[in-house]
């Protein structure tokens, strides 16, 4: 097995593949990761959510970060971490068209609205006042990967994330 | 689909199922949040690393939040997040039980040095000093669990983690 480096053409790539993913904001320097589902576009990630500790958190910091991996064979995998700011999708006309886009990205996923709340009602969640969406603007991107194999170049032994 | 919270008996019994969760930590009010493998054992998580950022910022910060989940069937997850505090367990003799104590909990599981670093050689992990062994002496516990079904009772609509 050797581990290296992700380029940041494979960690975007990574996001858009992931539906799901783990989200940390921080308090006062206490963190809090809980885990999300999550649509990538252009250098945003879409989500949505109950209110609750962590809207309120991410109102107080927009400053988060939010880690996506993927397992694939024995001892492969691939882990991305994106720094990030908060926006609100707030339900207003000035976000209206990223409110309709972000709606678009996440409602035909299965389980689409696990764990980001109760299962909505018959009115779809945009127009629902309890779930608030947002998007993460994507600035710092860091990513490894962990092959099956010989070790071709002899990675650093720090970690760089 | 309903969502209760779990007890905190139940949030212990996962945690202590769990091989594999999230630790977030923070610095200058930025969070960040990493993949690590975890062990349970009497109010605390024992784990480890190669020297890097967390290592870094939990021994500048040491407030941690680390979540675990678990599914089960098409709709059914349970999520439980832990507040805790980093403990190193240094490479000293004040520490050499606890050291030895991580070492056998974390030593036989598959893959257990992923993601925390690189394969380790021949010497057993314990024995090299490039991995940071800690644990996090928890604190608060909280979980929620979704399950298939009717509601039984109506959850409020405020996300409680």
């Amino acid at each position: 097995m050797f581990i290296r480096e992700m380029t940041r053409r494979e960690i975007v790539d990574l996001l858009a593949a992931s539906r799901f993913g783990r989200l940390a904001c921080t308090k006062d320097n206490q963190p809090y990761v809980v885990p999300i589902n999550l649509a990538y576009a252009e250098d945003h990630l879409y989500s949505f959510s109950m209110p609750g500790q962590k809207i309120d958190w991410m109102r107080a910091n927009p400053q988060v970060c939010v880690q996506v991996d993927e397992f694939s064979g024995h001892r492969e995998w691939r882990s991305a971490i994106a720094y990030g700011v908060y926006e609100e999708l707030t339900d207003t006309p000035q976000w209206k068209r990223e409110r309709e886009h972000a709606w678009s990205l996440l409602h035909d996923r299965p389980n689409w609205w696990e764990p980001g709340g109760l299962k909505p009602g018959p009115q779809p969640v945009v127009r629902d006042p309890t779930h608030i969406f947002y998007r993460v603007a994507l600035k710092t991107l860091t990513g490894r990967q962990a092959l099956e194999g010989e070790e071709i170049s002899r990675r650093p032994a720090r970690e760089k994330h």
